[in-house]
């Protein structure tokens, strides 16, 4: 995309986080138990309220009174899927957005069924994951890591992994790492904020899917909120590194929390690295 | 209460945490799964010692092994409600204290079913939520904060909510918010401790919980032990704030954590604030 | 054992942790959910990478893709029960080091009979538990901390136990408290590292066992690997005790973390304190 366009782009993220700010989505999370209290805190910091509720006796009433629903197959058993499909289900009547977080699919047989259950079944609004999960939701080997690939390359795989999923489901895709990339059927952004400490905190995959369900509980436009977390998650971790990376993941892990908490618009508007 | 019965309270919830630190009581944990390491390390932190087992096949054995039991639905199922059941009888037959929080009662059937069950069977000895959810037990609308309300309506409101359940359940209530307000049949004060960014750090209301779980362990008198546990958040909240409140809401959750661990009776004494 | 031979055994295990951060092992734990956040981010934190994976439908599969497994039995259900048997047939076949945590054994029928049904079902390689943990696998009481004990007694007594343990299951027993016991079925070592802060925050022990596995999973001598993890998690109390132990108990915690993210060879010969 151009320039103008980009900038544009870069000025409705910040501005959606002013609009959040005031909305404070409820934000309904079906989770994982090893990041949840993060993905909570998180929600609370970009300025959400989350609720996480996973019983099937009470996962399609949570999800009618929420802003939008987040999907997380981090931890799964038999009961939380078929929540999951109970609340995504609520949530499509109701036009509530829907961010499926793919955890580890493609490392067992249960993680791909669910998965692909749910794209079934479900209609997901945006799909959060790494540059392996989503290489399995495209069909494609999730082994992509080859050693030889230049970033450039990986970053016009991104590109297209992303845009095929987009195109196979009709949602947004994040696909997040080194370098970040957004796509929808028709566009797509690369993001370059962030930082490889990231990678040492567990969770931060999951935290992202959270902002990215914060929001789009705050906005319309799921590829603007979705970029819009992206970003914040990314100037986040340049942030938690200026100010703790030295002590270590511990502090860092805190920093990252508290940047998340202390964002808004010109920190956003400032720092953003997006281009097409 | 009068000033002297007031200042005398206030002596007697320093006390009691000294006599906690020296007993260092066993607070079994029915607990949800978002907040679970904060109770744990909340419990530790005040000196108390958790334990968190929710098996069926376990409940009956730990809970009498205990000297408080912390049932909170946070995050329910069918398997931890049984459990919850089990566990409450048993502590009553030893007439160990339970302390219900009822997370969220009002926003689901599930909720709403669980916490009349709990209360129908089971003697619960102290009640501790945010207004909305005792409200819910009061059997009034739990919907409750109108924009108009002033302070002093809802701190009267509180009151007179507290008060209630606490003569329909015979038990100690504590509504915390803004202000605290802790009611049994015959008496109600007020806490005027605690900061606003409390409410951005998820658990600080489980948190109190596994507190006043933690002082009634150490204590028989469990209005007065759910006041100190109350007042101990409270304070902790300001002095986290004051050390870390500008950095944000992850400093602010660890600066939490740090206070409740140096508590001792002369901090209590010097900044607590009950009146009647 | 001998000076030379400790001298020697202290620069194997600074060896073990450099070819760790290396290899970066992957380790599956099925693992309670009060502390297995704190165990992922240890293991991130040592340069391992965790997957916490407890569904009976994929714990097999994930087994046979990991370096090492952790089970820890302090939150059990029926679930769990039977995926902790499942993966750890599955990790037997392949030779991959087991780590058992026993969490509890001796508080209750079921965390019994579940420690007795996995040492009967699987080779465990690795024992880590506390005194009375591991007096309990012992068969003996496990009442053990009589309040005339000396600390020279406990540490005869722990040395004991271990290898009264290391006989009967074929494994490495590490005893941790106050001084930590590490035996196999020849071999007796004592590491006087460590803080007693590190008792007033969850899951030390949780996150030592992680340790454990993130070590195993880089060295085939199973008992070098422990040793190493145990003295890491020792020194790294040291260290956060010295960084951040006046702030209390949640800056401990951040520390602990911090200090094992910065662990290296030289300060773990520096620091380590083995002797027979």
């Amino acid at each position: 995309m151009g320039v103008l366009i980009l900038s544009s782009l870069l000025q409705q993220c910040g501005g959606i986080l002013t609009i959040l700010r005031k909305a404070k989505p409820l934000v309904h999370h079906i989770t994982n138990y090893v990041t949840v209290n993060d993905c909570a805190n998180m929600t609370l910091a970009i300025g959400a309220s989350p609720i996480m509720a996973d019983a099937i006796a009470e996962a399609e009433d949570i999800a009618r009174l929420s802003s939008a629903l987040v999907l997380n197959i981090g931890t799964l058993n038999s009961s939380t899927i078929a929540s999951m499909l109970v609340a995504g289900k609520a949530a499509n009547e109701k036009n509530i957005p829907i961010i499926l977080d793919p955890v580890g699919a493609g490392a067992s047989t249960l993680r791909n069924d669910t998965v692909a259950r749910i794209l079934r079944e479900v209609y997901i609004s945006v799909v959060r994951g790494n540059i392996s999960e989503v290489r399995f939701l495209a069909g494609l080997s999730s082994n992509t890591k080859g050693v030889d690939a230049s970033a450039a390359d990986e970053m016009d795989n991104a590109a297209d992994v992303a845009q095929r999923v987009a195109r196979m489901f009709h949602c947004v895709v994040a696909i997040t790492g080194a370098v970040d990339t957004i796509a929808d059927a028709e566009r797509v952004v690369h993001i370059r904020n962030g930082h490889p400490m990231m990678a040492d905190v567990t969770g931060t995959g999951c935290m992202c899917s959270s902002l990215v369900g914060s929001f789009c509980g705050a906005s319309p436009d799921w590829f603007e909120a979705t970029a819009a977390a992206v970003l914040c998650m990314g100037i986040a971790g340049e942030l938690a590194f200026e100010t703790a990376g030295q002590n270590g993941t511990g502090s860092f892990r805190v920093a990252l929390l508290d940047a998340v908490s202390r964002m808004n618009q010109n920190t956003m508007e400032e720092r953003g690295r997006i281009n097409g």
